[in-house]
């Protein structure tokens, strides 16, 4: 999330070792995907099960007592959901733990409840299994979501090529400081439209901001990418009252819960002329032989873009 | 568990509740065994698979200051593994999401990540992905964990018949106050051993107490149960330096994580004459008809057994 980037550094390093420290504990014919994408994928009954978990936290994801128990409950499912939509994979089941802060009123916790169920129900994800517990700590709720490719190929973070057009769904910025951030919809069905129309070779769900989720892709694929300043879908309220530009809310703020996909130019050409989904796609850039961001400005002048939000230079 | 069990009763108020709200949400084609027992039973690619999540909080479940973030980690992969192997399933991934408080230390959550992944690699069960995430609360993690029947059909809660012998395996109380709470084997080796040699008919670990989840198994089946006081296997430390009844503590104190089974009685003549594993397996009492749990003592006295833990009568 953009408002606390130096702990998600934090984390991401942590993450990183993490991920190397797996190495050696997977059997890669029943894991074809370990940690480090959306999903891990694991083999079922001869079927890829797309496996993710995600934690909503009161204070760090959501202001619990200013935006509502139910639009947490809704928040932590919608979250959770927006991985299996990364992987382009349906929804099949999920199981969610919550920590209750001691006191919580049963009230506030059926409100969660309520909202969790509006978003399980929109998206064919039951919860199946949970666990409650009583916390001294903040409002707490780890969300799995299982999924199943039914039909198309789950899509990793690790496929993009150079040469590659960079899209996105939807637009970015200020989803924080309004109420896009608990509102939006996991983009499971555009997820599913758009890959069953195209090849996508990499996509990611971008909830850290547009630029650190496509560094995610980058780093995972090998690659570099050029993102066209005045390409970026940005969001109407992108800048949200703030004195800021409202691109650089657009690439930095995260929070968005929109896909960022690659795909070969002519695929990408014809998902433009012909949409497959009702929510807008826009080019946004070109994958490039490297490493990192560059940010394409008027008149062709480049600046590094960097992967925790861009400071408009001079 | 019994530390809490104040708040323990009130998570199962909610608990309660939620299981019924979640009734009209399940496919029982998709989902044989929804909330309510120690894992969810959900069907992918034609297979069965199980899924539980249980999460480990900071100064609920553990005390991480007195007993070690690789203490931690140990017992939070441990837990989850229990519900596994209350259904005599066999362990295939897990996930996690890891919260840490503010300002933790890189080494602590490297500790963590070993004391997982001791576990893991003891009981085959990869952690394929995960979240961490900075919080203002206590240390906590929730770990999903994924398992198969491979052959053995999962044993629920609900199956207990009247007339079924009762049995358990290892010893019981003390647990919280002693290390054995962060060093317990989740009994998936022996879970299988016995499902494989006896039609169970009804499974639980017991981690709130033994009186607590021999309960859970009543209420789910329909039925009550006479526990004998003399054949309870109390550990040897199960009262643990305090001034109580170690059979109240072996009935009420909870974190055995051992394994509470019903049986037919000739096939718990069987198990007992030619036990299946080497850890012990005790036949503490029978079911019956009606609702509730009988201590039966010397003499046959009896005595109503609550399910919070039992208070040595007059």
């Amino acid at each position: 999330m953009g408002r606390c980037a130096a702990e998600t550094m934090r984390e991401n390093d942590f993450i990183e070792w993490l991920r190397e420290a797996a190495g050696g504990e997977l059997d890669a014919g029943l894991v074809p995907v370990g940690p480090g994408d959306d999903c891990a994928v694991v083999l079922v009954g001869g079927e890829r099960l797309c496996v993710s978990v995600d934690q909503l936290i009161d204070g760090v994801h959501v202001e619990a007592a200013r935006d509502g128990a139910e639009a947490f409950g809704r928040k932590a499912m919608a979250r959770a959901l927006s991985d299996v939509a990364a992987m382009a994979a349906a929804p099949l089941a999920a199981v969610a733990s919550l920590a209750l802060p001691r006191g919580f009123s049963r009230d506030d916790a059926e409100a969660i409840h309520r909202g969790r169920r509006a978003v399980s129900d929109a998206f064919g994800c039951p919860v199946v299994g949970g666990d409650v517990a009583a916390t001294d700590g903040p409002l707490a709720c780890s969300v799995t979501v299982l999924g199943r490719p039914d039909g198309i190929e789950p899509v990793l973070r690790a496929g993009a090529r150079v040469g590659d057009a960079i899209c996105a769904t939807g637009a970015f910025g200020g989803a924080w400081l309004t109420a896009r951030h608990l509102q939006f919809a996991p983009r499971i069905a555009e997820a599913r439209a758009i890959a069953s129309r195209a090849a996508l070779h990499a996509m990611i769900d971008a909830s850290d901001g547009l630029a650190m989720d496509l560094s995610r892709v980058c780093r995972a694929s090998g690659v570099g990418a050029e993102v066209d300043a005045a390409a970026v879908p940005v969001a109407p309220d992108a800048a949200a009252g703030r004195a800021i530009d409202p691109l650089a809310a657009a690439l930095g703020d995260g929070e968005d819960y929109e896909l960022l996909f690659t795909v070969a130019p002519e695929a990408c050409e014809a998902l433009l002329a012909d949409p497959p989904c009702a929510v807008a796609i826009t080019r946004i850039g070109r994958i490039v032989a490297g490493a990192g961001l560059t940010l394409v400005g008027a008149g062709g002048r480049r600046e590094p873009l960097a992967p925790t939000g861009w400071e408009h230079g001079t």
